[in-house]
C-alpha cells in the first residue's frame, strides 16, 4: 500500500515552498533540491496551482509561492486531491467486473472504515504542522505489532 | 492509494473458502467463480498456505480448505502478510535516496500514525465478520467529507 509518487511530490513541493516562504521558487530549483526529475514536477505544480495551493508567476523574476498560509493547507485534502483514486480493492471501482459475493461481502465497508480513520489522522495536520513538528510525532510500530502477535 | 491485486485475491480466496467450509476447493474452481486468472491465484494460494491460513491436499480428491476457523483469521494480519510493503512515500524505504528535509520533516510520522489507525480498524475484523456482517458495516463517505469542506 503506497501513495503515488505524484502525491509524494505534491507534498514535497508544498514543503519546499513552506520552508522558503520568503521568496519565489522555480520548478528547476525544487527538482534540483530533491534530486528528482523536473519533468515529473511540471504537472504536479500545475495541479497544485489549479487547486489553489500555490500561485505561479511567469517570466523573468517569476516562480511559485504558497497561495495561502501553511497553516491553512490541510494535508488530508492535499492527499485526496493528488491521489488518482482510493480503490482499495477491485469492487471499489464502479467500472470493475462485478464480484459474485459483492452483495453479501462487507470487505468494502471495512476498508472504507479503515480509510476513513486514515484520513481522520491526516485531516488533523496542516503543512505548517509538518514543518514545525520535527520530532513531535510518535512513530507507532504498526508492523511490529503484527510480528509480535504472530510469534 | 490501493491495496495490491495480490492482497485483493488473497482476501477473496479466504472468503471463498469461508463460504464453502463444507468442502475442499481447487484453484480452478475459485478462479472460475471470480472470473479471474488461475495463474494469478497459484502464488496467492501457496503463500496463504505458508502463512498457515489454509491447508492444501494434492492429488485426486485434493484441494484447499481453511486451516483455522474463520473467526481466527484476522483481516489486518492477512493484509500485512499480503502487501509487499507500506512505503507510503519514498522516505519510508530505507533503500531510497535520502530526502534533504528528512531530519526536520514529520510527514513520515504523520503517515505512520494514519497507517496505524487504518490497521486499528482492520485488526478488529476476522474473516468470519466479513462473511457474516452483510449490511452491518457503515460506509463513511470519506471523500464526501472532503468535497463538502471545499465548497
Amino acid at each position: 500500500m503506497q501513495l503515488t509518487l505524484y502525491t509524494d511530490y505534491s507534498l514535497r513541493v508544498l514543503m519546499y515552498l513552506g520552508l522558503h516562504a520568503d521568496k519565489k521558487a522555480t520548478i528547476s530549483e525544487i527538482a534540483g533540491f530533491y534530486g528528482i526529475s523536473r519533468n515529473h514536477l511540471v504537472k504536479v505544480v500545475h495541479d497544485l496551482a489549479s487547486h489553489g495551493y500555490i500561485n505561479t508567476h511567469r517570466g523573468k523574476g517569476g516562480g511559485m509561492f504558497l497561495a495561502r498560509p501553511a497553516g491553512e493547507i490541510n494535508i488530508g485534502e492535499v492527499v485526496r486531491h493528488a491521489e488518482p483514486n482510493f480503490h482499495m480493492v477491485e469492487c471499489f471501482n464502479p467500472q470493475a467486473t462485478h464480484c459474485p459475493i459483492f452483495a453479501m461481502c462487507t470487505l468494502k465497508g471495512v476498508l472504507n472504515n479503515a480509510l476513513s480513520e486514515f484520513f481522520t489522522v491526516l485531516d488533523k495536520y496542516t503543512l505548517e504542522d509538518l514543518l514545525k513538528r520535527s520530532g513531535g510525532v510518535a512513530l507507532p510500530q504498526f508492523m511490529g505489532v503484527s510480528i509480535a502477535r504472530e510469534r
